[in-house]
């Protein structure tokens, strides 16, 4: 970056490690926006060298010539590059280039989710070590600037809660469900429309999901949080009984991640949801995708945007190429992003409202067993509705917030009822205001 | 600042104009978390001297001994203060103040909205020839980024179109209208509150949420937008009727600021308007703001959160200053926000789709009459809702996106026909999609 002249204009040579849909498309950004970036920073960006696999492939934004190379040293070792992004995908060789960059002292940005969700520690230790910046903005929600907000603007405000829609396929396919779809056929619209990927697997199980919230809590609580550690379960079994249940409810489903710091452990877990109509989240269609952070000091943000897209990946990582240039050389950012070790905390210690849903004979006596079931583990219930199902009855019993081992442990009492059909069905419920303030009580 | 060293700690001295609710709020914060920033950018930030009015008077987050002055020189002669904070609110002798910081070099955080809408242009320039960074995140929407996202995470993203709830009073009283309360019993709530002022003009006129907006104009497009270019309108005359009409359409009425760049031309106005219920701002409640920033390569993202508060407020405060510690000496920034001079678009020529109330006749040929008024305007009905009302009709008309000087001039000859009883109410109409993809063409 050379040093900090604030009055001349620098040049910086960019190195970018893939030019496919997104390398292009910052190498577009650079070119168009040059003006602007000088503006703001004082230096004029421009990428020297881009790393490929076949040079010969015709690009979205045509490399100059001499750009593109297949040779990793050739941007590792060019002098001229002050600045690396990591735009190709995959673990390796991805991570092998990018520690290799951060130990030759080149800041380096990456959009790549799965690299920073299962060797970030590793990644913040090496840009540490080096006294360089690794910045990774593109890697969660494209370019909703959600990491740059937890680090730069609420340092003071002990984020301890973060909540998610990082999905954009399974969101998708919710809100399609609420106006009446199956699963199966918003899946396949989503598919026509480009949301999905031919094998949905990543986004259906919430695996997708999970490395970003991994990658958030991480960052929101500065302790590693691996994909090991993410609790996770999809979309499969959603149904559109559950969402008529959400809609008798005034509320939706929605995929929501939730990495809640409670007493100095942590919890980060992926699971559908029912969400209360009036709670920010709820408002979220489509593809798109939101994160609200809740601090002491801010009470709660929440920004929302597309979640996906070549240009908008590329933008934040421009972005983060502007932030580390406009920080190079004092100290900001700097820090491990892993700085401490959180305890995770037990998973039946989690404390929410819930939403169950069983299937039971239609004969007086049955909801009285079930409250007396839930009372017995202080479960209180908030509200339930009766409809008549095939062959009895379905019972929609949403409870006030209590710890999940004891709804765990109620449940499993009630499955043993003989006017008990099926394994219950349970969703956490996510609402702003306790269920009482609902008018629920 | 002294010299960016990364590697050890930097002790920074910070001054405070003001040490009312925000300034000792912003002392706490630097005091509680003086780990945390240090984490962030390696420094330390400590406050030094506060100038205040009264050094006797009693705080809520009591001062070092000391610390408090009466003197400004105190602040600005001290050798070992590097870094100020303006929250001390007016125009004068705060914008003095704040010049002279500027001039002596030292770099400002100001919250105060202002001194940066009435006279932003003037102490961005002054900021500029001293090569200090003037930051202001406080000033609009309290804790919520949007002027940091605006300025350095959509440095390449040509943000057009800035659309904003900016002030939480009309949008609580907004939401309780909802519920059924007149303008009159939800003011008086606000103000049992706390939400509102006991003189609520600058909120109910759409002053407050006009300088908001100068200042995010300001910023998104680069050239100078102070409160007399805002065309603004208060929500004084929305009235039950707005809100049940709303429903109807499901729309929901919001004060709703927009600031469009149009073929190199900024229009800026506050409007009360008609949000399409899908709509990420309709979703905005109580006495919450929200900011949407719509621009070339990230469709739109939207920023929610409270946009008030002295805790609120201080947390930006301290972020700014977060940020100018981890990016002085970079050249970052330090460009005069208001780079280039924008022609205002003439405000017949803004288009939008509109909303109509007109009182009427309940006679045939009305409605045919007022259509045909519109067609020969080129303004194309959407959809027209007849009601009964007091003695004649009531017709709502929501109007396909007409420039407004088509509607205007329509109308002036509506009022001619006899048949039309008052004064038509027209809001702007906000919506995602074209009025057409809402299925009511």
């Amino acid at each position: 970056m050379t040093t900090g002249d604030s009055t001349s204009t620098v040049e910086v040579g960019v190195g970018l490690l893939g030019y496919g849909t997104v390398g292009s498309a910052v190498n577009r950004l650079l070119v168009e926006n040059a003006d602007d970036i000088e503006r703001a920073t004082g230096h004029r960006l421009r990428v020297v060298r881009a790393l490929v696999q076949d040079v010969e492939k015709e690009r979205a934004f045509p490399a100059e010539p001499g750009m593109l190379t297949t040779d990793p040293a050739a941007v590792k070792d060019d002098p001229s590059i002050s600045l690396v992004a990591e735009v190709m995908g995959g673990i390796e060789p991805a991570g092998g280039y990018v520690l290799e960059l951060l130990a030759a002292g080149k800041p380096v940005v990456t959009a790549n989710k799965q690299l920073v969700a299962q060797r970030g520690a590793e990644l913040f230790a090496a840009a540490a070590a080096a006294g360089v910046q690794l910045r990774f903005e593109a890697s969660v929600c494209a370019a909703i600037p959600v990491i740059k907000v937890l680090r730069e603007a609420l340092v003071v405000t002990n984020v301890h809660r973060v909540l998610g829609i990082v999905n954009g396929t399974t969101n998708f396919i919710l809100t399609q469900m609420e106006g009446g779809a199956t699963l199966g056929d918003a899946l396949a619209q989503a598919q026509r429309l480009g949301y999905a990927e031919a094998d949905p697997t990543d986004d259906l199980s919430g695996a997708d999901a999970a490395a970003k919230m991994a990658i958030l809590a991480t960052v929101a609580f500065g302790s590693r949080v691996t994909l090991a550690d993410v609790d996770r379960r999809g979309i499969e079994e959603i149904t559109p009984a559950h969402v008529a249940a959400g809609r008798e409810l005034e509320m939706v489903v929605r995929l929501i991640g939730a990495a809640t710091l409670v007493d100095g452990k942590l919890d980060v877990r992926v699971r559908p949801s029912l969400v209360d109509r009036e709670h920010p989240l709820a408002a979220v269609a489509g593809a798109f995708n939101a994160v609200m952070l809740q601090g002491d000091a801010i009470r709660e943000i929440t920004l929302e945007g597309p979640g996906a897209g070549g240009i908008e990946t590329a933008s934040a990582v421009v972005a983060d190429m502007v932030s580390i240039v406009g920080t190079t050389a004092t100290g900001f950012l700097q820090n491990d992003a892993c700085w401490r070790t959180l305890e995770r905390l037990p998973a039946g210690d989690m404390r929410s409202p819930f939403y169950v849903h069983l299937e039971v004979d239609d004969r007086p006596g049955v909801l009285a067993d079930v409250a007396r079931r839930l009372a017995a583990h202080d479960v209180s219930v908030a509200r339930l509705i009766q409809a008549p199902a095939d062959g009895g009855a379905a019972l929609h019993v949403v409870v006030h917030e209590a710890p999940q081992r004891a709804l765990d442990a109620a449940l499993a009492e009630i499955v043993q009822l003989p006017q008990v059909h099926a394994r219950p069905s349970v969703l956490p419920v996510v609402s702003d205001r306790g269920v009482a303030e609902l008018g629920w009580a």
